[in-house]
């Protein structure tokens, strides 16, 4: 056996957690790679609404996953995710930083990633997950990720179990994981 | 699907990393729950050391393991983990703190620990497991935890993955696990 590292383990919890008929978010398309694995678990009778505010990146995904008939493809910010989807959302996937391959001047930045979290647990189902892979290498990268940490470890534990997935002996600020999965229907915030 | 805890996930990478016919050390008997569990994961081909340096606790995994043969109980401190163990292990494990319904006033220390854990890594075979389970609510638990921690974190990664699993918006610090796993056999220290 090996210890799963962060990517693989973020889709084995998906695995899990996601189930045929589900509505599901991708919050960072990207490339579309967990996108097109999204679609996949959901199947016909789910849903996957994915999001990008760059063009390349809602075009890689279309082409990734032109086989799916269920995938909404959403231009626009994630801090918006609540204008766009109202139905209750088994999971949510984040991969901050910049877009693999593209200009990594264009980066999630703290202030929409809070909103979009926010908006994806006021959707998450009860038992439901929010995944955020956190990158911080890049520039900007450290301010995001403390901002994150900081409203995560804040969710109070009544209504949320929050975990952290790490590798600590590397170099080079590997990306890491949060996972947050939903106890009971929140009765407020 | 439910995050595994921190318990039942340090069992689950045990049930990976552990085959019949291995040794394995219980750098921490306690009450033999753990020693139990190896037992039966190493089978009568396999050898379970277990140390702890009460002889309420050896009593304690004594009783819960009397259907095994092939337990070999130390009532000594896991820093002389060398002394007794020669053979390459699968895993070795390690639950840090007090002994449950035993005296609290008598806890694992950061200096033994140290020495359990290098002596540990170097019984480790390549792709063995080296887990430890950190309490730190209890005085003198953080000491403890930050030098673990300290030590852990400068483990090179071309020898190791080191891995840290933790909930982390709980009160009353709840134990983590850190994961060490031996990539390759080390040529030197």
């Amino acid at each position: 056996m090996t210890l799963q590292r962060v990517l693989p383990f973020t889709k084995s919890l998906l695995e899990q957690a996601v189930h045929a008929g589900d509505s599901v978010i991708d919050a960072t398309a990207g490339n579309g790679h967990d996108t097109h694995f999204l679609a996949g678990l959901t199947g016909d009778a789910g849903k996957v609404y994915a999001f990008d505010i760059q063009n390349e990146a809602i075009e890689a995904t279309k082409q990734r996953t032109s086989a799916f008939h269920h995938v909404e493809l959403i231009c626009d910010s994630h801090a918006k995710i609540s204008q766009y989807v109202t139905d209750p959302i088994a999971a949510a996937v984040f991969n901050l930083g910049y877009l693999p391959k593209g200009d990594h001047a264009i980066i999630t930045k703290a202030a929409s990633t809070l909103l979009a979290l926010e908006q994806s647990l006021t959707l998450l189902k009860a038992g439901g997950l929010v995944l955020v892979v956190i990158y911080s290498g890049h520039e900007g990268g450290s301010e995001e990720r403390d901002a994150v940490m900081d409203y995560v470890k804040q969710l109070p534990q009544t209504c949320y179990d929050v975990m952290k997935y790490e590798f600590i002996n590397q170099q080079h600020s590997p990306p890491f994981l949060v996972a947050i999965q939903k106890k009971q229907q929140r009765q407020k915030k």
